[in-house]
């Protein structure tokens, strides 16, 4: 199988995050959104939504959207719980992720750490900063709730919720957010990185600070 | 089961889609944004997220998201597709009106038909046009490759998909964007319009043309 990404994607990193976990082997084509090939005909005709990730089954089937393909690889396995309800809270707090949480925290990142095209003091940032402290203010709550060994939406096993949740809120620092006011966010994000076969979001590399900017790693 | 609602909201009409479909008997519970319902202690205290769709499953257990929801009653149906590729198209095509579709579309009738505070000559209501243009066009494309008898991710049968992505498409109008241009969409919303057990958004109202605002409705 065949993951298209682009080097930076938070919604990538959801896909190989898991990817790595369950020791998959997923060849990566790393696409620059600068050069347009996002924009080239044959992706666009592979993947007509124009975006990454998307997920090449070499069969001519090409599956985009992050919570799509984390489903698609999870449902056998215990990334994906057996109850009904638990399923249900899962996919809840993905949505919650695409909605409200990911929305200012991916801006955040991108005009204060990827662009550095906008003062940190304009009333639009200090908009996305309550509402991205809104979102982080939640999830803490539930991780806080669910204890040191519970997930975020599953108690005996980390479910792709938690995946979905890990790249933006790991990012936080990078938008300006500093995440020693969320305890429990913190070490839920520990536990992720300690657990066998996680994927950093730049291999080879010293995992990045949570207060520095990526931007000083090469693209 | 309880489903707490606002009057217009096209989330919750996804969810009462289904359960017309289904026969399912939820009992509605009708909040007001303006009366401050959903800042209400008691509706925080089920309902964090201070959101509507909320399925309230009366033992303790509260669901917010409507993709969520949509899952939850869906699942043992024919309503959720059995095979797994199936199964992630269902999903990837929600994650699209989440973070695609429904955004511009939701904005344009906010601004346009329900609100009335815009111009819509306005730069930022022709960017939002722009957005649903394109979303529309993606959604007429796979329309189109289905054929007069097919649904948006699956064949013999429609999908949650189908149900998540009819609200705001029905909607495009409100917000000036004619339909008449998308014919396999216009069918396919004739098609579900017309199977057995649908609701309209106001019960017991003539169904709202496609072209008329809603705001000559009382809430």
């Amino acid at each position: 199988m065949i993951l298209y990404d682009t080097p930076r994607s938070g919604n990538v990193w959801k896909v190989r995050l898991l990817a790595g976990f369950l020791g998959l082997p997923l060849r990566r084509r790393t696409l620059s959104i600068d050069r347009g090939d996002l924009r080239d005909p044959a992706f666009l005709q592979k993947v007509p939504f124009a975006q990454v990730p998307a997920l090449d089954l070499e069969d001519g089937r090409v599956l985009p959207e992050s919570a799509a393909i984390l489903h698609f690889l999870a449902r056998d396995t215990a990334w994906w719980p057996a109850h009904p309800f638990a399923q249900a809270q899962v996919l809840s707090w993905m949505s919650f992720e695409q909605e409200r949480h990911m929305p200012p925290l991916a801006q955040l990142r991108l005009r204060l750490a990827l662009h550095r095209d906008t003062d940190p003091g304009e009333p639009r940032i200090l908009s996305l900063a309550a509402q991205a402290r809104h979102a982080l203010t939640l999830l803490e709550g539930q991780l806080a709730a669910a204890g040191s060994t519970g997930w975020l939406a599953t108690a005996d096993h980390p479910s792709i919720a938690d995946l979905a949740l890990y790249p933006y809120t790991r990012f936080a620092p990078m938008g300006g957010i500093a995440l020693g006011a969320y305890p429990a966010t913190t070490a839920w994000l520990d536990r992720i990185r300690q657990r066998l076969g996680y994927q950093p979001l730049f291999p080879g590399r010293p995992e990045m600070d949570l207060a520095t900017s990526e931007t000083a790693c090469p693209a």
